[in-house]
C-alpha cells in the first residue's frame, strides 16, 4: 500500500454530508473526520462529554505538533447540523451536485467548511508549525458540553493555539464580503409581577399587577444601553413574550409575567445588565429571573483581521467587512483562549431547506485557509489574551 | 273546596329553594312560583324565548290588574341561581332551617325575596293598584332571553309599570343597611397589536408589536376617566389579561394581545368609551373590540328611595345607604321602563356555600316590600322615564 492523496474538497465535503449528524452529532461523521486527519499527521482525541439533558456530547481534538518554538493555528468548527425540515429537491444527507452547486444540509453551516480546512491543511508542510482541529458534535443545540469541554481537554494537555479561525458561514452576498471579528453576548430574562386576585367590580379589595408590569416593560422597553461601539452596533433589547392566561372577564388577575432578550456589544457583561434589569424590574414590586447564553467577544482588528483579510482578497478581489452582528457562536468560548475570527461562505441557505455551497466558493476556500493558516504560523508578533 | 289562606314565607321559600334550578332555571320552579300567583288573583303568562347558544330561556310575568287609574308597581327578579359548587353542610336543594336560619342554594339570592314579594302581594287589596312581577330564568346567565325578553312581552302587551323593585341583595352587614339607586355600566375590551415576525438577532427586519401593545397600555391605565359623581364613585379601568403566547426566547412575535374591563358611571356610555379606547389603540397601531355588557343606571333620590327608606326605617331602624356600588343586574334593562331601584337581605353568603336567610329578615323583608308597594300604589305625583 501507498499513501494516497489527499481526496478532493468536494470529495471530502460529501463524505461528511453524506453522514446524517442532526445535533447532537455521534458516530459515523468523527469516524469520517478522523479517517481525513490521520493520513496527515494529526494526533487525534475523540471524547464523550457531559451528562443527559445537555449531554452527552462526542468531540474532536486533533493536533499535528509543528517543530519546537513554532506557532500554532486552529481551526474550529462543529460536525452537528439542525434537522433536515420538509421540501428538499433531493435528500438532504445524499450530497447532490447539480450545476455549480453541492446540496445537502451542512453544506455551508458547516461541512464543506471542515472539508476545506482539511484540504488546507494537507497542503501546508508540518514544518510551519503546529495545526490543530477543534471540533465539536454540539454547536446547534445547547452547547454546554461541546466546545467548553473540548478547552477543558486542551487546558489539562497544554495545547494552547495562537490564533483560532472559525468556519461559521459568515459571507452574505458573495464569498469573502464579511467575516466577523466579533459577536454580541445573549441574556434572556424573565420577569414576573404577584397581586392580588379579585373582582373588577370591587377594584379597592384586589390588587392587579399588570399596570406595574406595564410600567416595568415601558421603562425597560425605553432604556437606551448604549450608543454602539467602534466595532459594535448598539446593544438592544426586545420584549418577546407576554403572558397572564386569566380566561375570566371581570376578574381581576393575581400574576402577570414577561420576558425579554438583550443582545448586547462589549460595553456590558450579562451580569451588569442582568442587575440593571433586576434593579427596575423590583423598583416595579416584580422580580426578575436572567439566563445568560453567551457574552460578547471582540478580537480588535490587527495583525490576524490583516493577515485574514489578504487572504480573502488574494482570492476574491474582496474587501472583507468586519463585523460583530448576528447571532452568537462558538467563538464567544475560544476568545478565552486566543483571539479568533470567523470567517467562511455564504448563509444564504443556512438552516434552509436546499442548503448548498457554489463549487468555486468550495475550492477558493481551501486557498483562503491555507494562505490564512500559513500567515499566522508564520507571524513575529505575541497577541494579548482576552482574559474577560 | 275553600280558598286556602296564603302559606308562610317560610313556606314560599321553601317551596322554590326545593327546586333545583341552576341556571338557566327550567320548568318546576316556575309551575311553583305560578301556583302561588293564580290564587291571588294574577294573570301569567309564562314564555320560552331565545335560541341557543345563550337561550332557550324560560320567563314568566304576572300581572293583577287594579281598578281603572291607579297606579302599577312591579316586582322583579330571578328564579335562576349560581351552581351549589362542594362543602355544604346541608344539601343545597333541599330548603333546611337550622336554628334561626333558612339555608339552601338561593336563600339570599333571591328565592326568598320572590317568597317574600308574593308574601306581600297577598296583603294588599287589588282596589290599592295593579301589581306585577317580572321573574327571568336567566340572570345569572348571559341574560340575552331573559329580563330583555320579558320588557317586548311587556311592550307588546302595554304593559307598563310605575315603578319597580328589584329584590337583589343589598343589605350589607344588616337587613336594610343599603339600597341600590344605580349601578356601573360595563364593557370589555380586546386589544391587539400585530408586527412581523423576525429573529431577535435582526430586529431591523422584524417589527415587534409588544412595545406599541406597552405603550397603549401605560396610557389606557394612565386614563383619569372622571371623579365621581354624587352619586357613583369614579369610573375605574382594569387591564385583566396579557397574552403572547411566543415560547422562543430568540424569536420577536408576530402578535400581542390584552384584554381591559371598564366599570363605568352615567358620566359615560359604554359607546363613548368604547370609542375613546379604540382611538388610542389605534394611534400605538392596534385595535379595540369592545363588548358593552352593561349600560349605568341611576334613579335619582326622590319619592321612590323616599319611600323605600320609610318602608326600611320603620321595620329595621336603619337609614338605608342609597349606593350605585357592586357588580350589574338586570335593573340595568327595566331603568328604560320606569325608575327602579334594588333591595333585598344581606348577601354575605350569596353565590357561596351554606347561603342562607335569617327567618326574622325574611319576615320584615316581607313588610317592607309590603309597605313599598303600598306607598308607591298611593303616590299621586308623575316620574320621569329614563329614555337612554
Amino acid at each position: 500500500m501507498t499513501d494516497s492523496p489527499t481526496p478532493s474538497p468536494l470529495e471530502l465535503a460529501s463524505r461528511l454530508i453524506a453522514c446524517p449528524s442532526v445535533t447532537p452529532a455521534r458516530g459515523a461523521v468523527f469516524d469520517a473526520l478522523e479517517a481525513m486527519l490521520k493520513p496527515l499527521g494529526f494526533n487525534v482525541l475523540r471524547t464523550i462529554d457531559g451528562d443527559a439533558p445537555s449531554g452527552p456530547v462526542e468531540n474532536l481534538l486533533a493536533v499535528r505538533p509543528g517543530p519546537e518554538g513554532t506557532r500554532h493555528f486552529a481551526f474550529a468548527g462543529h460536525l452537528d447540523v439542525v434537522p433536515a425540515g420538509d421540501g428538499w429537491t433531493s435528500d438532504p444527507f445524499t450530497p447532490e451536485v447539480r450545476g455549480e452547486m453541492l446540496h445537502g444540509r451542512g453544506a455551508v453551516d458547516m461541512k464543506s467548511q471542515i472539508a476545506a480546512m482539511v484540504a488546507a491543511a494537507a497542503r501546508i508542510p508540518a514544518e510551519a508549525g503546529t495545526i490543530s482541529f477543534i471540533i465539536t458534535g454540539d454547536e446547534e443545540g445547547p452547547a454546554r458540553f461541546g466546545t467548553l469541554a473540548l478547552m477543558e481537554h486542551m487546558a489539562a494537555r497544554d495545547v494552547v493555539p495562537d490564533l483560532c479561525l472559525v468556519g461559521e458561514p459568515t459571507s452574505v452576498a458573495r464569498l469573502g464580503d464579511m467575516m466577523k471579528i466579533g459577536r454580541r453576548g445573549s441574556v434572556n430574562i424573565w420577569l414576573e409581577v404577584h397581586g392580588n386576585e379579585g373582582h373588577v367590580a370591587y377594584p379597592h379589595l384586589a390588587d392587579n399587577p399588570i399596570p406595574r408590569l406595564v410600567a416595568m416593560l415601558a421603562e425597560l422597553d425605553a432604556l437606551e444601553l448604549d450608543d454602539g461601539t467602534d466595532w459594535f452596533q448598539p446593544s438592544n433589547l426586545e420584549i418577546t413574550d407576554l403572558e397572564v392566561g386569566n380566561p375570566a372577564t371581570n376578574v381581576i388577575p393575581a400574576a402577570a409575567r414577561a420576558r425579554l432578550s438583550i443582545r448586547f456589544n462589549d460595553l456590558h457583561t450579562g451580569a451588569q445588565l442582568s442587575a440593571r434589569v433586576t434593579e427596575i424590574a423590583e423598583r416595579h414590586g416584580g422580580t426578575a429571573r436572567p439566563v445568560i447564553s453567551g457574552e460578547p467577544f471582540l478580537t480588535e482588528p490587527g495583525a490576524f483581521s490583516a493577515l485574514l483579510a489578504e487572504a480573502i482578497r488574494a482570492e476574491t478581489g474582496l474587501e472583507p467587512e468586519l463585523s460583530t452582528g448576528g447571532g452568537t457562536s462558538d467563538a464567544r468560548f475560544l476568545k478565552s483562549i486566543c483571539p479568533v475570527i470567523e470567517f467562511g461562505p455564504c448563509n444564504a441557505t443556512m438552516h434552509k431547506r436546499d442548503e448548498a455551497i457554489a463549487l468555486p466558493d468550495l475550492d477558493a476556500l481551501v486557498r483562503i485557509y491555507e494562505r490564512a493558516a500559513r500567515a499566522a504560523l508564520a507571524l513575529q508578533e505575541s497577541f494579548a489574551r482576552d482574559s474577560r
